[in-house]
């Protein structure tokens, strides 16, 4: 935990918040902060800042909290993602949240098992809880926006343009295609719309359905990772070229 | 498992292997396999090749094997890893074998707590299992070899140049520093050792210690992640500058 992440309905007028449970522990096991020391806070969505404490006793941590930086900018990735199996989604949340992305929209498509749906890895307060410890780890407060989506076709014919505002599309495919690095046009602000499918990859109809949609394939080279590595790998490629984009 | 492997003592004169446990259970029951199907098959640290299903029943499946193809090099990214707490190592095991690391060498480090040395995620059996799990993904045959170093200083100033005959050494820093694409030089058949601090960073001595050994700082920007996160992200970074770098 880099950031201690509020609610805005903790903090109150006077800039006073009391935290108990994970974070209070969090602040007073690992971090071992005493009174009178500050502490990097940040409310979600919102502005960054110092809190000072003013008390830690009987599990509670009571800071008072400036908030004087400005709300990290939106991240620039958005993220179409073949819902993984329930055991890999449960790792990826945090991993995602940190590296910043702005819209995770979870699909589904001719390899993704149906129960995959029904997993608790999909509850909403699970969820937030992966995404803000994620956050909290690389300082960050912009909470991705999450949508599932059961129906691919409509997804991606009917809903996309609405959901990302991207103007590049990459669609992940082992094997051929360009490097992201070359894909990814050396323009400035740019928002990238990222398609990484299921183990077993996209069938032949939903590749196409993207490619017809602006999705342009790109390739890390021969080896096959799962789906967590190569979200991880391919969202940090993208970040790079818009690093060196401008 | 998008290939299965095989230690050399498995495989009769006359390429026939049964295996039973895991890897039979995975053929059967994941993959699907009847008798008469190919299957890709390896040799650990040695050459890829085709397995046909001769015989699958009562948890065990036997495979005549041809290993026709040559055996893939060894990946050119070395890693020096500060031993990350349990729970992440054993996360990061498999990733780093499918992304592909020659060598991984575990040091410590001043913010590494002493009890991780003797956790059960450095047993070499449960090691194996998962550095194979990552191979059997990223159909790759090639073991990196792991070694655990306790003495940081001894690690750097007396072994490194005989464990790594890498000629660039690239040290992870957040904040300041270059890309790693500017890092990497652009010359054909390089091999880099990358070296990832623990969480909260190396301490002056340790960076210190590194940069007079010629690390060089690169960064990946402001967002601090986790080990595991980190240390795919870096890696796969490596691999994007090492194949633009011809």
């Amino acid at each position: 935990m880099n950031l201690i992440l509020l609610r805005p309905d903790e903090i109150g007028e006077d800039g006073r918040v009391t935290v108990a449970g994970p974070r209070a522990h969090h602040i007073v096991s690992v971090l071992r902060v005493e009174v009178g020391q500050p502490l990097r806070v940040g409310v979600l969505d919102g502005s960054t800042g110092i809190g000072l404490v003013e008390a830690a006793a009987d599990g509670q941590v009571t800071l008072r909290c400036r908030f004087d930086g400005v709300a990290p900018p939106r991240p620039p990735v958005d993220l179409l993602l073949a819902l993984p199996r329930p055991k890999v989604l449960a790792r990826l949340w945090a991993p995602l949240a940190a590296l910043g992305v702005g819209h995770i929209m979870l699909t589904n498509a001719e390899r993704v098992e149906r129960p995959y749906f029904d997993s608790h890895v999909l509850e909403p307060a699970r969820v937030e809880a992966w995404i803000i410890e994620g956050l909290q780890q690389a300082r960050d407060t912009r909470v991705p926006v999450v949508s599932v989506h059961r129906r691919f076709k409509v997804l991606v014919e009917d809903e996309l343009d609405r959901l990302s505002s991207a103007s590049v599309r990459l669609l992940a495919h082992p094997g051929a295609g360009t490097s992201i690095r070359e894909a990814v046009p050396k323009v400035e602000d740019l928002r990238v719309l990222l398609a990484v499918g299921p183990e077993g990859g996209w069938n032949d109809y939903e590749r196409q359905l993207l490619v017809d949609h602006g999705f342009h394939p790109v390739t890390m080279g021969p080896r096959v990772l799962r789906t967590d590595t190569a979200s991880v790998a391919l969202i940090t490629l993208v970040y790079d070229a818009l690093a060196h984009a401008s």
